[in-house]
């Protein structure tokens, strides 16, 4: 019973067939295998966007923050939920590849408001030289307690963000659980609004550790390719990327495994909900922030359940707790109501 | 016929067979995967250094920087040659990773000599706060134009380092290439020298991308920890690179596939010399540096032979042209007899 | 009639004397001055801390940064008021010479409580490598709204740091102003409650443009020199800086130049709040930030005086409005009466 | 008798007059100061240059890397002399400036000439994002060795960062130094050959400490403003160094002082070439690079004469030994006879 996140689940078979499909002869290294070009065309397709630049990294750390590194000046202050993942889960990345750029941290616990956003960036590029200038707004998508931004907020985010002409960065680790949860076109939900580079996950939702960073506006291409390079994260071997790209982009696997995963989501959370769990943000997604009650963690901590609680099994037995369930595409249905056996 | 590089062949079958039996279930992510407690002992025997600290990344770039970075201090400069693929082939990689680092390159254009090395340190670090202080001496076995260090030259150079007190770093991108040609142990070839951290490289010998960066003394632990996250080069399922790694450990395939590579090496350069090849450096490992006439270049290249060569086609056909040849263990003695059927 | 800050006035008359009086002949530079001597020991004596490491810099900002520089790895984060100077007015000054550490903002809008701070650091260093690690905390004494820690303030947040092992910083810009308003010895506010490096100011109170950094610890001594000159901010002629140095020493200058600093705000504040004033932070060094009537606002700036004030002169007469006045030692009680007419 | 550098003389009493004099009431802070549009307007006649951006910083090693890090970017490698200051006397100030760029040594010992800026420039960027990028040309004027390039040395050299489309830096501490050599105007030695950025030097030729930066073109004005501000080089008290740059410039101080340094050197030279001194450089300015017998060495350091010399007086007597001599424009004749006397 392992929901402690989707970065922990096995690669998706079809993912791994082709993997071992493409594993012969020599090919062309550092991006100019054949399999990316295919890769290229796809996601090209795929979001309506014939001029994007597209490149792969391993890891969703380093496609935000050389995107972030691309879009921002080291003298800037990048803008992002006080929650989101740049911010507390990267160790200083952002910082690092922008050489020393600040994050403004828009409050409101997680999904930011245009409201706060705009409050935010108004409070920063008053100073003249002696603040950090404004620099791109970073949205994540899904937001990291398992919220989808709908159309309408994204938009009035960016028209915040244009206000001040301010470039757009996506975080888009889960970015196919969020398209699934809008049942919006690509486009629609990133360039169409005015989102510049999108980090386009797939290590979350069944590759073993890929990530598209797409960059709309084809100008930031080079800048972008010396940066890549220069932080390690060009693989000589890069057909093993593009492959697992090529296959997650196939017959809609990127799609089909979302909806799996915010499916057993669902079956997850109306379960919960029935045996009285207090929701702490809604589930839009793959992912649930609830508290239950003590002795039902002891009886899941027990029988070997793992997921991301942060609190002893000491105490009132009644006391709801916190914790975080993430559901990825490879958990059964069985699995899932093992799990609510427990309540 | 493609002896462009050894980072373009395919993942070894025993390899790709691991990985995909590794393919089950839930692991934790992040390094805390039970493989990786495998690949420790493994390494930690194999080094008989039951105290290293092993950490694996993905890209020999990332491990070379990563170690340096945790060697050296932002105002120090790197002893390499003036050819080392740190200085050549990383786009400034390690100046980012260290903070502004200077690379002092030790003339001789491959191989460093103790001598040389000793006049670059005692010109360095004479400026009182003026210039840069000593840092790391970073040396690369094999050598960037094929050539194995003896020991008893790597232990030269250790000394040299060791006399002003500094750290050693070997970066060994073909460690097991060196090892099988020096007949030497893996300890005898690295810490009983004083080399401080090694960058032991998997990519070019049949991995699809793992190098581990091992650290004789653990006191780097943490900090090294913290460097490898803040720079995007922890992953998250890491069992996929702690998989890779373990096959190229078990039964010696490592070895076996570096013997391989250099035997292949071994029969071209045999057939470049009976055909009257010029060597512009002793093949010592798996890398060929030599000359041979146009019309040779000419007929190979209309073969579609792929290898890398910076000289046109149109001159005089008797010419004696440079190239680099590059054997993996996946090349075919047909494949070798075939390209040497053109001269 | 000029408060908009302690950075504007003239350099006391006895600095610039003693600045003529040293332009004599050669001087060793690079801070191996004669007077440079002279000034480690005065600072010594006044400090009572033999051992102390003694530099000189021209800026508060470099002296800042290259303290936090000093005892901060980029991995780490650094522990502020949400108004500190360094997060505030620096350009991201702390982020660019520590190498991308990040700042946590402690909440409460100036001065820090022990409360508040244990729970920032407590909130960090939770996330294994995913967050940065606990750095130091760096403490503004005056703070940036004009308050002043008493000792047993600042004993607790010292214990605070380092019942975590954490160095502190102390930004001393207006020390001297603190220290009379406390009537406290510099030992009893700064090493003897555990801080480790002091920003200690001259350039508000009358100097040119020097500040002296001091690690009680001689530890850090030669890290700070090399990043000092590597910042760029080792001078050449350094006995220009030592003069000025020693000069603000001699005969009491700095804590004469700061009482009289003191008492001009004292007597300026006295007078506000006669004229019903509404002050927003208690005034308890040089500094007031205090509400009157934009009636008032509009008399005063049309007669000329120059102040911070962030809000236009049309609308509500009577509306309470706030702004910032700041005294130095060089305002004549003439010219506070002439503003106090104002009202 | 102190020939060690122009850079521990005292300040030229105009200069300290002015300071003096400037001395009085309040002045805007960070450069809006009214002296600094003096400086401006002067600065523009003097260069033939309306619309040049123009920056004052207290430190020469400040002026070049923040000019190099608003030229170059990153991923970028900067082309020097392999003796010049921003490479041999800067403690990686320009790597950490311009957040880890390179510098590649354009061969040769001192001055660069045109064939090997164009060998070296040609021998990077051919591999792709292997190597850095090419960036900056930095050419030092008056040379490391005390040489001045000729208008025609200088235009070959742009012409061929030009043909590449690389910007131009010039280091140009003993800037005015070069210009009464060459007697030539401002213009004709920066801008009319392709200078897009240029270090104007102070402190060497009697100001306390005071560098002006000059962009050409002022679309780097912003950027360079943030990056000033960002490295703690924007002075609160800023009018100190403008009056020190407009004394400077005011009566032509700054090419009168030029003229006499450069005349006490030719001095200087011409006694030590009488007594059979051999000359290292040919000395264009106001530093000689020469070599005399060990027993003239011992004599002079016996009277206490300070020079730089790298070696022990232990040995052949007349063992011909090298130093370095510098004058600056408060060296009085009477002083240069001195020295010679012990020849």
């Amino acid at each position: 019973m392992y929901f402690a996140s989707d970065n922990a689940g096995p690669v998706h078979p079809q993912v791994m067939d082709f993997l071992v499909k493409s594993n012969t002869g020599h090919a062309r290294p550092y991006g100019d295998d054949a399999l990316m070009d295919q890769v290229r065309d796809r996601l090209r397709d795929i979001f309506e966007a014939p001029d994007a630049a597209i490149y792969l990294v391993a890891l969703g750390t380093a496609a935000n923050s050389l995107a972030l590194a691309t879009l921002a000046q080291p003298f800037q202050t990048i803008f992002c939920s006080d929650v989101a993942h740049i911010h507390m889960d990267e160790c200083n990345a952002p910082e690092f590849y922008t050489g020393g750029a600040k994050l403004t941290l828009v409050p409101g616990g997680d999904k930011m408001t245009a409201d706060a956003l705009r409050t935010s960036i108004q409070a920063e590029g008053n100073r003249g030289v002696h603040g950090p200038e404004r620099g791109p707004v970073s949205i994540t998508q899904v937001t990291e307690r398992g919220g989808v931004y709908s159309i309408n907020e994204l938009s009035a985010l960016t028209d915040v963000a244009k206000s001040y002409g301010l470039p757009v960065h996506m975080d888009g680790a889960r970015f196919a659980n969020a398209l699934v949860t809008q049942n919006a076109s690509p486009a629609d939900m990133t360039w169409r609004l005015g989102v510049d580079a999108l980090t386009f996950g797939g290590t979350k939702n069944g590759l073993m550790g890929v990530e598209a960073v797409i960059f709309f506006d084809p100008k930031h291409a080079w800048e972008f390719e010396l940066r890549r390079k220069r932080a390690a994260h060009l693989f000589s071997k890069h057909r093993y990327l593009s492959a697992q790209m090529l296959a997650y982009l196939t017959d809609d696997l990127w799609l089909n495994s979302a909806r799996q995963a915010n499916a057993n989501c669902t079956r997850l959370a109306k379960g919960l909900q029935a045996a009285g769990g207090q929701f702490m943000h809604h589930p839009d997604a793959n992912m649930i922030y609830v508290k239950f009650p003590r002795h039902v963690h002891t009886r899941l901590q027990q029988a070997g359940a793992i997921y991301e609680a942060d609190h002893t099994l000491a105490g009132d037995p009644d006391e709801m707790l916190p914790c975080r369930l993430v559901c990825d595409w490879s958990i059964s249905s069985g699995l899932i109501d093992e799990f609510l056996s427990f309540f």
